[in-house]
């Protein structure tokens, strides 16, 4: 990936004169140029004894230590990170980047990061957006990226079961490529898809685009190998089970602080033979978010379904190649099935027949929604090109409180980041009992971005903490949401956390300061 | 319920002439009758001084110490269990009774026991069979029962949501009943139903008859409220997210070793138009087997699916009122539909499609296994009176070990229990990656029945461990499986749960010697 921006260069796509247009139009924009990348301060190289030492665990050619290794493992794809990034500084770079083969080897350098006193943040596809690579270096005799791209490997596939085990430094594209050598697929794919790994989203609880149809990548796991401080943890011999609390559940989530996971065990099911995606006008973000819980409570539900509110479907943020183009009016619903012939049509037609009663209006077929999807970040390196700040906030809450929260969310951030300010809002995976909220903001950058953004972004997750929302439903702690995980879980929650860290990681040498309150 | 039997005494049922004949024949009788309740040996009463204390906090009239309400509140329903009061033995009785009225009464009760170093055991339904309420005794000043009753309201409805808050006191019955009043149900029947609790369900992971349509009971809730040592834990603000570690599933599992939960909320349904049962013929067990798997990886279930093995199917256990009489030969397999008049249309259309595709054998409509379906237990106890020993045990797997573990199992419970013994088996709970097996066992008893079982779960326990399978699919801990669940989450995960207990109880008082190996 690029240093400080998301994706290959070679896929950068500059603003069309039409999003130009809207943009300089609401927002205003003014040349912002990231700095020469060779001119980006690092942290300094770790010490010559340690290097040797790691090159005696992992071999000298797996122990890197020049500037541009290190810078492209500095940060994750926040925009605070992109922005800092921008601005030059690197100081958060990890000091060496050491690449482990195997289980044993992940464990040896636990080892000797615990003797050494030397932070270790495991580094898998680098997309965090919420600080979970930016560890705390006070203190420790230094930060090293773990990097997980040597375990590239399907281990195994159970056709009976419909399991596969994958290694975590596995891309999505590359598990999607070895897993379709037997016909699976995990149908995992979340906007990060093209970069993230899925030792990341195992760790992070992940949700994709297919949620509807495939679920979060919570529910797709049912096996896991960590390797910690303590020794080796392998759980899962069974989809579920009563043999006291899950703790695969306490590793997913765990953002590498308890232990490095080694192996990931997942439910897969057949490539699809047929996808259709369609979309649908709702008159309002009301009328669209309430026939999507009568899908959602009927049990009848596509494999992708997503309702744009009136905002982004106006600026056609649905489909990242045509914003700014003309929008459908009223809110934007995409609905997508994939599976067997026989089972898109059953599907199709109960979940058709249930919008049509609803009010929905059909738009018909389109396909590109599914080819666009990946655009969306590209465009956001566009904008902070011309000055204007983009970032994404998500949350996940009963139905019953969504547009509560969907209300207070966009009002405090229009208050702290001023008018003129764009907030957008879709809803991209729904539950029985609930749904998520993700939201898009673009405003003009002020003198310093990066507290602009901090400032509103904390008055949101107040407004989300205290209107009874979750402060994540799929990106995760990482350092910038732990204040309010700690009002989420409360005082005996994190005191659980804490329990579980200072057992399994007793001097605190993975991912230090991350997750934890 | 009866201080030594299942159930309600008015609802006990003699075996049927057939099934004595049955038994006779294969097993052998004799008369074992159980000891006069007033004769049962119980623990010594709590100190006066304690209970003046007990008292204070919840009214005298709730702190209860006499013969009757110590002895029904005396170990949980496992076989060993009910042989044990038989024979007179109540060693391990509460040495009082308390019944709390609210959440700071619990808490209050909780600060007290780690003030006085009494162990608190939580007292629901008082159904366990895994040893969950015979807590460790030595070095307490006293065992005291906290019983739930109390607990007995429905707190909130959400019907947008569709979510329901429930006292954890409540029975299967009470909750369903109180449920119905809005129209809604939470489809939780587990053949405990009628006696087991809302917190009980919660803290063991219990799973029920339909759970192929309405899921597992730790699928169905979303929140709880529990009263720890170290204070309130609230835990839900949303069907999922990715906040961390899941803490909901520590709660779940936890059997009142890290804290009482006083509030559970639930995902509901609304209560059924329709319920239709029908049976099925397979040839063979892994003929039946692999349907069920095929439905499970179609995503098309029935709301509940059942299938016996040969064995079972021979004496008719699936159906309990007609044990003895004639079978359907083969694998009898039922499957039920529950919903609105087109759902259940169109998911038994889609179900029988598929079934009769596999080869199974349609054999019509059948009310007579749902009717049946809570007498299994009194059964029990009427093969216990004529001097057969009888237990069930379970587990669960995935698919590609299913058979392995079958045989496994079958055999040393053979070999252990010698010739004539029945082993009996059948699978009511499926995933899309594996499926439950449910084992019944009816031998004559030894001279000690309670060693001679123990012996027996023993060997069985260490078979389905060393082939891969979990010690238990939904019976949950307790005292018996716990050396078995330290092999099956090894020493890291030991040292999680211990670190846990260690946290949230210090003082170790709540039900001291449950789950935590």
């Amino acid at each position: 990936m690029h240093w400080s921006r998301w994706g290959d260069p070679a896929q950068e796509s500059p603003l069309s004169e039409s999003a130009f247009g809207l943009v300089d139009a609401f927002i205003g924009t003014s040349e912002t140029p990231a700095v020469d990348p060779a001119s980006v301060r690092l942290s300094p190289v770790l010490g010559g004894a340690l290097l040797e030492e790691l090159a005696g665990i992992v071999g000298a050619e797996h122990v890197l230590t020049d500037h541009d290794t290190r810078l492209h493992r500095t940060r994750g794809k926040s925009t605070p990170d992109l922005l800092t990034l921008r601005a030059g500084d690197g100081s958060d770079s990890p000091d060496a980047v050491v690449r482990p083969g195997s289980h044993e080897e992940v464990a040896a350098l636990i080892a000797w990061a615990v003797e050494r006193y030397v932070a270790l943040v495991p580094f898998g596809g680098g997309t965090s957006v919420v600080g979970g690579l930016v560890a705390r270096r006070e203190g420790y005799a230094g930060v090293v990226s773990l990097d997980l791209i040597r375990f590239d490997r399907l281990l195994a596939v159970d056709l009976d079961s419909m399991t596969a085990t994958l290694e975590p430094g596995l891309r999505g594209p590359q598990a999607e490529a070895l897993l379709a050598e037997h016909g699976l697929t995990l149908g995992h794919f979340p906007q990060s898809f093209e970069y993230a790994s899925i030792g990341g989203f195992a760790v992070t609880r992940s949700s994709g685009q297919s949620s509807a149809g495939y679920g979060r990548f919570d529910a797709l796991v049912v096996g896991l190998r960590v390797a910690t401080p303590q020794g080796e943890l392998v759980l899962g011999n069974s989809p579920a089970n009563a043999a006291g609390p899950d703790l695969r559940e306490v590793v997913m989530g765990s953002e590498g602080v308890f232990g490095v996971v080694t192996a990931v065990t997942v439910r897969v099911r057949r490539v699809p033979v047929v996808t259709v995606y369609e979309t649908w006008r709702w008159e309002t973000f009301a009328d669209g978010a309430a026939a999507m819980r009568t899908l959602a409570q009927s049990g009848v539900l596509p494999t992708v379904l997503r309702l744009s509110d009136e905002a982004e479907t106006s600026i056609n943020l649905a489909k990242p190649a045509e914003v700014g183009g003309e929008s459908s009016g009223g809110c934007l619903m995409v609905t997508g099935y994939e599976g067997t012939q026989a089972a898109v049509d059953a599907r199709r037609a109960a979940c058709t027949a249930l919008l049509a009663g609803l009010g929905g209006t059909a738009l018909g077929e389109d396909a590109g929604w599914s080819s666009g999807r990946f655009r969306g970040p590209y465009l956001r390196d566009s904008l902070l090109d011309v000055g204007v700040l983009v970032e994404t906030l998500e949350t996940v809450t009963f139905w019953s409180r969504l547009h509560q929260v969907y209300d207070a969310v966009r009002a405090v951030l229009t208050e702290s980041l001023g008018e003129g300010t764009l907030v957008l809002c879709h809803i991209s995976h729904v539950y029985e009992t609930g749904a998520s909220l993700y939201f898009t903001v673009a405003t003009r950058q002020a003198a310093d971005p990066v507290a602009q953004w901090l400032a509103a972004k904390a008055v949101a997750s107040d407004a989300l903490i205290g209107n009874g929302a979750s402060i994540t439903h799929h990106h995760a702690v990482g350092q910038d949401h732990k204040p309010w995980l700690a009002r989420e879980i409360g005082p005996v929650g994190v005191r659980m956390l804490r329990a579980l860290k200072a057992e399994l990681d007793p001097t605190g040498v993975l991912n230090p300061g991350v997750l934890i309150p």
